[in-house]
């Protein structure tokens, strides 16, 4: 999916908004489990539930990985159902030497056929460069991420910069605004006017809004670019809003929440 | 598997070596490509052909994602097919917050029964911790990789130390040298001498010797601690030594190489 594209469906849906499918067998409504593919009956329904109020989806593959190959097959099942207009996203964090990057990126872009995955910057160029080669697909870098830990490396800090300023610097010289993105947490609202300084166009995954503490509007006042240029997770507070037979529709009223409040976002900052 | 257990294992087998499964259908002898799991088949006749010459099998998991749920199904195998006195490497490079990363840890400890998982060190303690809390399992953290791309971002300096230096510090008050290992190439052999004033007592994993360059008598020099501390990894220039139907003898007698060369470094540190 281009740039172009996912900015024109945020401006259609008046939603910048990515619901986490992060999903877990003990947290889904027990009447589920008696299906012969839980996670993907209730993938099925939330998606059901919420594609026309959110404009991407992100299964976490920890989610999947852990039940094994018949995790493989739910997630496999759950990319091909989500409808063509919606944004990917493998929220894998990988990265590994060039040839076996490679490997990943054909496991998500050619045979899951997902939009984009996320990659850990650890590794550096060549551990990078491998899923940017793909036409039309997209890295999502971590930049600056959610949790506490966080601190312990990202900060991290030579004479002028910090770690995930140069992480943000460096890989521009590898990628652009048409093929990566960064990962930035919500929970340091006040870092996205340093970090705007440096990828002004480019898309951030924005996770950490809702149960680890950021704040929307927060997000929005320092991070919003004229294209929008976010793309705000939300994975529990949406998925699992309810526990019963009406869990979909809880998350639909919860989507429906969040999207209201990213209209009117939208239109304060004058992007529709 | 205990530091005990595998320092007991090197000195029986007179071998510290790690050999990385990562089985590639495009690389293996074509007329495997007729059995039913092509991938299982390769690996079992590799680890018939070297277990009682290697300490360790590290396969990679992208070279089982790329196949989705039968690649997970082939891994599954493999690593119920791998002998218990041998120590077992998903190499997975993983890490993400604390939750995610406790799924994670389910997958690879639990479910398919890893001795040992690497992690990213990027997104800092929560990360990584979730991995520590399993008994007698093992993190190996990525510190300084043998790639190109570790200049970009693991050579990145504060005032007085590196990214991957730090790595090695912090990481120290997350676990001991009893459940923590570290990743670092073969590629940059004077880097081990600073690098075990950090950690002396831990085992490193090595790659990069072979096809990348390293040198395993530079390695040992400047690497090698009392108990060995070494884990140093061959891939392709074991399994596939051959490709044709003695592809398993050829591989076996490249791992005799390598091992006779390993039983000379260990007398010759006065290991064994």
């Amino acid at each position: 999916m281009t740039k172009q594209e996912i900015i024109h469906q945020i401006k259609l849906k008046q939603s910048f908004l990515c619901v986490g499918l992060d999903t877990d067998l003990s947290k889904i409504p027990t009447h589920l489990l008696k299906e012969k593919d839980p996670v993907f009956e209730f993938n099925k329904q939330i998606i059901d539930a919420t594609h026309d109020l959110c404009v991407s989806y992100k299964p976490n593959l920890a989610f999947y990985e852990v039940y094994g190959s018949k995790g493989w097959e739910s997630l496999q099942k759950t990319i091909e159902y989500i409808p063509d207009d919606i944004f990917t996203i493998a929220d894998a964090k990988r990265g590994d030497i060039g040839n076996t990057s490679s490997m990943y990126a054909k496991a998500f872009f050619e045979n899951l056929n997902f939009d984009s995955v996320t990659v850990a910057p650890y590794m550096g160029a060549d551990s990078v460069e491998p899923f940017l080669a793909f036409k039309n697909k997209w890295v999502i870098l971590l930049a600056l991420t959610s949790n506490k830990g966080a601190d312990d490396f990202q900060f991290f800090e030579s004479v002028d910069e910090k770690l995930f300023e140069k992480v943000l610097k460096q890989s521009k010289n590898w990628g652009n605004d048409e093929n990566l993105m960064y990962v930035v947490g919500a929970t340091r609202p006040e870092m996205f006017t340093e970090i705007r300084k440096l990828v002004p166009d480019s898309f951030l995954l924005v996770p950490g809004v809702g149960a680890q503490g950021g704040e929307l509007s927060e997000v929005c006042k320092y991070g919003m670019n004229k294209d929008c240029g976010l793309l705000v997770n939300s994975s529990r507070g949406i998925i699992y809003a309810g526990n019963d037979e009406n869990f979909a529709k809880k998350s639909r009223e919860e989507a429906i929440k969040i999207q209201k409040e990213m209209a009117i976002l939208l239109n304060k900052f004058k992007i529709i």
